[in-house]
């Protein structure tokens, strides 16, 4: 058997077609024009990598995009002042704050500053605690992408049995509630969890998010389960340069499992765009119209 | 076998003697009063004799309770100012809302009014998000309450496979991250879940929170479990009266199982215990002291 690969860049660029059209809608029937607001402190390279793409997406999409570049030795004050005048702002309907933050900002300060409405990055303790509660909520990127990733193979997943592995505030934890809402029977294996592939072995939909190139191994797999891998690990190749690899074993996993995502090109391209799905989504919400069909 | 009964009644009795301790030492060494409010809107019955076991147990531990009585035609803007009184009042650490609330009255907008800091009944989206999160958070008491009583038997969860039947926000959701922040592998079952008797086959700790009488078999238990029965029916006798029983079979339980909480006299008992625990550990927290040993 080969397992049938889900293809995380098509299905990413056909979600951004779906907000586009959204987008457009919302701007020809309400004179909504949803808005994303981007704040970078510090130049890291990676994140200025993100946050450019983040832009180009957003645009794209026939959204405004802001973005707000601070110095890396800014204040926690003036940062925090920064969050307070996007809240207020009307044309912002989501503000992300691009993490790590640099040493000596309070992480957590920030966060919970943001507007809860605003916070498509699905960080703010009322979003997760919503979330878990089973309400309406912004949801995090990733796990979102799991799911949209998932239901390209099950359109329902009721019933089925799901195993995430790894408990992260990011992604782990919200994409089991994410499950939940789905109606799947959800097992969260962690670091700590014994007989880890007997574990995975009873699961019909296998969400590795650990960081550990190629833990989880072909032989763990149940034949046929749908296996979504959240890793990008960066290991060297014998020829001194490096690789990316995911937290599963792909080539095993393709000859056991009914459908794989691979790395790169799989989970990763789903997170911006599910970050303008909660763009539109908050807008919509701030404006007072109806949740949009995407 | 014969299972190991865990009395409810002599685990509770021991956890409201500590937090009287406690509640000694920060009067003693701080000068601090733990104040409990419990609002009651209306009269029905249950609700009048849950609040009534509230205020004895609170005075019992030497803390301040307080009631407020309000009728049941009272109108959201009157309770949500008692709500915002209590929150400013010094002298209150713990406010309790006494649900379910009359037709009429928005639950979920009074609970959102409840200072988090002084949620003991851990329901505010604050709270649930950072228990979500793996956060210090004020933990609904129920689920708490069923942790104290696995810890009787299991002074360490880690690595243990823990099935949570049921995915309610008061209980069924909140012990899960309760266990995940013990390290167990955990996972959660309900109405829609295929193969439940295998499912809970697998476990090591069982939780029945669906409010079905009677729903678990013994022979769907793992020999050697441990089994926390959450469920509270009632249901009717041969002579016509009715008698409690749990979500469990727990004459069938207790020829499996290793350990089992009786219905009545198990998690029941716990209850009121942890809302004191809580309401201890608010006082604490407001006054910036250090977390009690309870």
């Amino acid at each position: 058997m080969t397992a049938k690969i889900i293809d995380g860049k098509v299905i990413a660029a056909d979600l951004r077609a779906r907000v586009a059209e959204e987008v457009a809608r919302v701007k020809r029937d309400h004179n909504l024009v949803p808005g994303l607001a981007v704040v970078l402190v510090g130049n890291d390279p990676a994140s200025e990598v993100y946050v450019r793409s983040k832009h180009t997406q957003t645009q794209a999409a026939g959204m405004a995009s802001f973005e707000h570049k601070l110095p890396a030795d800014v204040s926690q004050a003036d940062l925090l002042a920064v969050v307070a005048k996007l809240n207020r702002d009307p044309s912002v309907h989501g503000i992300l704050v691009q993490l790590p933050l640099p040493k000596g900002l309070n992480t957590e300060a920030v966060i919970n500053a943001i507007d809860p409405a605003k916070d498509v990055d699905g960080l703010h303790p009322n979003n997760a605690g919503r979330l878990a509660g089973g309400f309406e909520a912004l949801s995090p990127c990733t796990p979102l992408g799991c799911i949209i990733l998932t239901k390209s193979v099950h359109p329902s997943l009721e019933g089925m049995n799901a195993v995430v592995i790894g408990r992260s505030n990011l992604v782990g934890r919200p994409l089991v509630q994410l499950l939940l809402n789905e109606n799947a029977t959800v097992t969260i294996a962690h670091s700590r969890s014994r007989d880890l592939p007997g574990i995975v072995k009873q699961a019909d939909l296998v969400y590795a998010a650990v960081g550990r190139p190629e833990m989880v191994r072909g032989d763990w797999l149940k034949p046929g389960a749908t296996v979504i891998d959240i890793g990008i690990n960066r290991i060297p190749k014998d020829d001194g340069k490096t690789r990316l690899v995911g937290d599963i074993a792909y080539q095993e996993a393709l000859a056991v499992a009914g459908a794989v995502t691979p790395v790169p090109g799989g989970v990763g391209q789903m997170t911006v765009a599910c970050l303008l799905v909660n763009t539109l989504r908050a807008a919509c919400a701030i404006a007072g119209l109806p949740k949009p069909t995407v």
